[in-house]
């Protein structure tokens, strides 16, 4: 048990990762528990982004396409990511917001599965999917039947007649870990294809989509790969789907040959046939800085002190904060790296905690979650949130700070 | 007529745009005629992207979505952009891709006109809107026909039977300007929706959306508005088209109420329902310098300048440059503020010229394409210009570069 803020310093002492906390630029008097949210600096980003700006776009000016490589940047990230999710390097583009690559996806699995028509989700699962299939659902009417179904009941819901699954491998709230290996496999027995959202374990987790054999992911760019505000997202579609699978968004970069300017579209015969406008070199630029630096680590050691980061906080927080109730898996291997609590007063203690520094956020109804970023968490940082918590529930600080809600970006 | 130089220097001596050259960072010894295809940088925008890098990123973390106006950016963009185009604060947003906006109107646009099946464009219009109009016909099969008809025979084209218009304004190639208010005036005779393509327009001419009638638009924002490589694009949906409109790409930034996180998609009642996903915040920055920098002149002015800059090169060329061939309407109020000329060699000129720091740009089979840029480009660069591919053409100097061809965005 670790009972004393030495043993925690003992604990960063002995951390292979803690270097890395170096390489971002992080405010001082924060703790930041809000990486699974948007995730901290690298400090190599300014300086990438001020030549990006400054020499490739204002001195190179249209040249930069082909002399910096801007015109394979999408494939570029894609491969380097692949790394960090078990993929082929041929296997992933970078494209788009994770909403737009997830609509793709979805209409592409429905031209793989053309005789089914149920996409099989959960309730709860992050907005932004639910309601992306139900615009699917709104355009394609009767072809698609959209089925939501509670995670407990899920399992012996993946039928013959389901054409796709969707689910979030981490879920953004409870940070339930859904078994990849095992969901993908009862839907390929049931001839379904598996489309897995990363958005909340891509740079958390050491996935491995390939030998999971899921067929389609997706993911965010902005959470834990550490790519700046709104961060282009990435896809995946494994090899053996490339070549039929249609993506509803043919924009020109996803043509064959897309300077041909040919009237009749003609897809790229392999991953860049999911690409559709030009790509956002910006954005992009500040991306791959977070996917170079992750590239750097072992995604199970990331893994592996993120979840030890959640014990420990779940550990400190129950033993001290007994008011606050745990709405994560307690058992590691089924969290992802962001543990949740409820409070009926969720919002205004997450209040009064952000204007003490440790910055976390708050979901409703009651929900408080924080984010372990093994990168740039310290354990001290989880000894000392706990301890600005307690202070914080034990004066009854918070209790002043039950006003209007602001909105924020999960 | 201007015969020498100094009338050139004369014109830009009276020019009451001259002094926002100032206002952009330009690479030396270049003359940069390609601002259709890649804005130039303004200088306000190195240090505007490393404030939102280090401060409202670095320092602000997750509180900047609220603190810095992050999410209101697509609005804010938008309503700032109106003014370029003749709309409404209201009615533009700035979010994803021209092609993915497009995507969304025209599948929107299908919503509001159930009853009719035809979208009508024309063939060699931009490879993109060709594509996306062939994606989403792929997608919804028999609910809509596609049908492509000559400019020349366009107008006739537009009968009872078709749903949307869907035109670019200036043409990429030709610069051919469509008339908006006369083609937007027979879509509606005849029941139809018209959507244009202001990719080669704003911020290049004074268009006037409402007072054409237009329905909807979208629009570049790398070209004359300076975003940077692969900036957000803009979307304009008419005021009395908000409520009945749907967008396919429902992810939740279009949601009434984006974070009361709920399972049912339910639109916003504005132009926010045809946002998508998390707004792309480093893309938006850039952008918001170029469309600051154009609100402080007047579009009027700009289109002007731009034309008369076309003028003058035409004027200049076919007097020096005689095996060149006019491919651009040569009356200006017919023109966009690029011009094309055509030579079976224009592949191996484009590239000489550029070496000789002349920047245009070629477009298969033969066309040489220059764009004039009001707020950077002088008269005496169009000279110069005109002198450097006279002196390529004489000396045939062009004809080593006779070589395999490198692709270039448009």
């Amino acid at each position: 048990m670790t009972a004393i803020r030495a043993d925690c310093e003992a604990l960063d002492a002995a951390d292979a990762l803690a270097l890395f906390r170096e390489r971002f630029d992080l405010p001082s008097g924060v703790i930041y528990l809000d990486g699974n949210s948007l995730g901290a600096l690298p400090k190599a980003t300014a300086l990438r982004l001020s030549e990006v700006v400054q020499q490739e776009w204002g001195r190179g000016l249209i040249r930069s396409w082909n002399t910096s490589g801007w015109i394979e940047a999408p494939q570029r990230l894609g491969a380097k990511l692949a790394g960090l999710i078990g993929a082929k390097p041929s296997e992933v583009v970078v494209a788009d917001s994770t909403s737009v690559n997830l609509f793709k996806l979805v209409a592409g699995a429905a031209s793989l599965r053309p005789e089914r028509r149920i996409i099989l989700t959960e309730p709860g699962n992050f907005p932004t999917d639910l309601y992306i299939l139900q615009g699917l659902k709104a355009l394609l009417g009767e072809r698609i039947e959209l089925r939501m179904v509670s995670a407990e009941e899920l399992p012996a819901a993946i039928t013959e007649e389901v054409a796709t699954v969707v689910l979030t491998h981490v879920h953004y709230k409870s940070s339930l870990r859904w078994p990849m290996a095992t969901i993908t496999r009862l839907a390929h027995d049931a001839g379904a294809l598996m489309l897995w959202d990363l958005s909340h374990s891509a740079g958390a987790l050491a996935v491995d989509l390939n030998s999971c054999g899921a067929d389609l992911a997706i993911g965010c760019g902005y959470k834990y790969l550490n790519g700046g505000p709104g961060a282009p997202s990435f896809l995946f579609v494994a090899e053996r789907h490339q070549a039929a699978i249609q993506s509803p968004l043919t924009g020109w970069m996803g043509h064959a040959k897309p300077f041909a300017f040919d009237d009749a579209y003609a897809p790229a015969p392999d991953i860049r046939a999911q690409l559709c406008g030009t790509p956002a070199i910006l954005a992009m630029a500040a991306l791959e800085v977070g996917v170079d630096l992750m590239m750097e680590v072992d995604m199970a050691a990331v893994e592996t002190k993120g979840l030890a980061l959640g014990d420990l906080f779940i550990r400190l927080l129950e033993a001290r904060c007994p008011t606050l109730s745990l709405a994560s898996p307690r058992e590691a291997a089924a969290r992802g790296s962001h543990v949740s609590f409820t409070h009926t007063d969720g919002y205004p203690i997450m209040q009064a905690l952000i204007e003490r520094g440790v910055i976390g956020d708050f979901r409703a109804p009651d929900i408080l979650r924080f984010g372990f970023t093994p990168l740039y968490t310290r354990f001290v940082d989880v000894w000392d949130a706990v301890e600005v918590l307690r202070e914080v529930l034990e004066s009854g600080a918070y209790r002043e700070k039950r006003h209007s809600r602001v909105a924020a970006v999960t």
